[in-house]
């Protein structure tokens, strides 16, 4: 607990493991980049941490290092893709650059991405469209992890959905999955020995909870929003499939296939210069953000912020001080790199 | 209380109500058709009740039934399209179409329609981009109703977010508003004295409350998914603001433009038939809502169900038994349409 490693030194670790576990040099480059920006933008949950499940996945076959992303139908403005079960984070990031090149040519782009495997934090690929100029939409079908509303069994996947507006500064990055918590979250909350504010899931008795614990029992994880989070959730997954014809949630077993191996995922782009009036939509853009700093806070010392601000304030604070990461997952990532 | 009207019975005396407040015959036929299917589909708040407060926004200039959409730039694959303030049900299902007509061009099209007024209910241009044949994803930016989490002041709008995917059947609609209640909902709960079943907004000591009355008071009604629904709501403004040009959130004051006034809607169609393999992909469908409507019940007695399942059985049921209509409401209209 409490490490704090300097950023390049983290990316060069993690690098080494995967160059370790077999992953081709320009791709663990790319991926321990990828890893490092996540627990420096505060989301060690997909970072450092989720580099022994991948090296893991790896050494299994359920991911394989050795193939690429293949375009196997193109027409107007939309391409899908096949992963071949390839590398989830290079997969993705292929399918994200291909919607922005469709978006530069159409205005709108879309490339469906079938047939790969876990993208890591689903941020990552709205804020690479954003930081090319183009907005971002883009989302995962996973496997089932959540029960539907009015169900007791996990029938419907989190399906995280971001949206990402390029701006001057850092953009702005939606990343919700469709779950109120996470179940690493929870994980966390339950070793602290802590309640959630808001109910985590249902209990044993089918009665909304607070408690991590029971969650952790019943695997009955609370959808955001109730009702409105598994509705959107599977209109995702159905959304997902019609675009690229890959897997629904209710396809993918992670016993036999790992966490979301074999899964799809969605990427559109804009292109916000597309009638030539950029500069006066990001002065609107401004100004709306503007109003979202100055709404009044219901702490004075907590003003109100958009999507992304934080994540931007932490990156900052963390490659200057070095990036958060956890004893034991870093001594593992180390022995995973033989150093 | 309690008034079924039939169908064509209901549609005629709207359509009437509209024609003596001077919309145009053929728009006030398309109106009235909408309005009664909303009744129809059981979303009464946005079918006749409606209707009343519309023909008051035509009485006092918010609404120009004399003005046609017009297509003012288009590129590619996206069209921006102005509203002038004319009907919301027209201009959106004007800009729907052009979606639809993009997409079947190029795959996927986008049609953002911006200085429009209310649409009444989202669905109803999801639904008919599917009726079409296409996949549909809309939204509205409305004005701000809603705290952003973390403030005690509206400062978002609800963004109804819709997602359509077509089928031999009725389509699969979800028509999610980015708060977990409605505030008309909260006025049926409140007249019944019924608190909430999930918390509905905050009450004046700034704590999460069921109880609907002490919402109507502070106004901070609850988001979907706390921070979540504030997030995804202010993502769509921007994104809306980002494709169209057109006015965020906080640029709509209710009280000189009317809810919605001068707003933007988002229009975006797939074709799911791409590359022709739109059977194998509907079969991938049909068995995904199988696997829905299988997933092991809380409530034995309450099989689970996908979003716009259950609207398709109150439709068929209400076009057999007449529409529900409140009494006080149905007899307002037959004022405004002089029987």
């Amino acid at each position: 607990m409490g490490l704090r490693i300097p950023y390049k030194e983290m990316k060069r670790i993690i690098e080494k493991a995967l160059l370790a576990a077999g992953v081709p040099a320009e791709k663990a480059a790319v991926c321990a980049e990828i890893h490092t920006d996540s627990s420096a933008d505060g989301i060690e949950s997909h970072g450092l941490n989720r580099v022994p499940r991948f090296i893991d996945y790896v050494k299994k076959g359920l991911v394989n290092v050795n193939t690429e992303p293949e375009i196997v139908s193109a027409r107007g403005a939309v391409e899908r893709i096949d992963g071949h079960r390839g590398i989830g984070i290079t997969n993705a990031l292929f399918a994200a650059d291909r919607a922005v090149e469709l978006a530069g040519i159409h205005g709108i782009g879309c490339a469906a991405l079938r047939n790969t495997t876990h993208w890591m934090r689903g941020g990552t690929y709205a804020c690479r469209i954003a930081e090319k100029g183009f907005m971002g939409i883009s989302w995962i079908c996973t496997e089932n992890v959540m029960p539907l509303w009015g169900s007791d069994v996990q029938s419907v996947g989190n399906n995280p959905f971001c949206i990402s507006i390029p701006r001057a500064g850092s953009p702005v990055v939606l990343d919700m999955a469709m779950s109120q918590y996470a179940y690493g979250k929870l994980g966390v909350y339950e070793l602290a020995g802590k309640m959630t504010e808001y109910p985590c899931g249902f209990d044993e008795a089918g009665n909304a909870t607070c408690d991590p614990a029971a969650v952790a029992r019943t695997r009955r994880i609370m959808p955001a929003g109730y009702w409105k989070g598994t509705g959107l959730a599977l209109a995702l997954d159905l959304a997902g499939t019609m675009i690229s014809s890959g897997r629904c949630s209710h396809e993918i077993s992670v016993e036999k296939d790992g966490s979301c191996g074999g899964c799809t995922q969605i990427f559109i782009a804009y292109d916000p210069d597309l009638f030539g009036d950029y500069k006066e939509i990001l002065e609107k853009i401004e100004l709306r953000l503007a109003a979202v700093n100055s709404a009044h806070p219901t702490d004075a010392s907590r003003p109100v912020q958009w999507p992304g601000e934080g994540m931007a304030h932490r990156r900052e604070k963390n490659l200057a001080a070095g990036v958060p990461a956890d004893e034991s997952v870093w001594a593992e990532v180390c022995r995973l790199a033989a150093v």
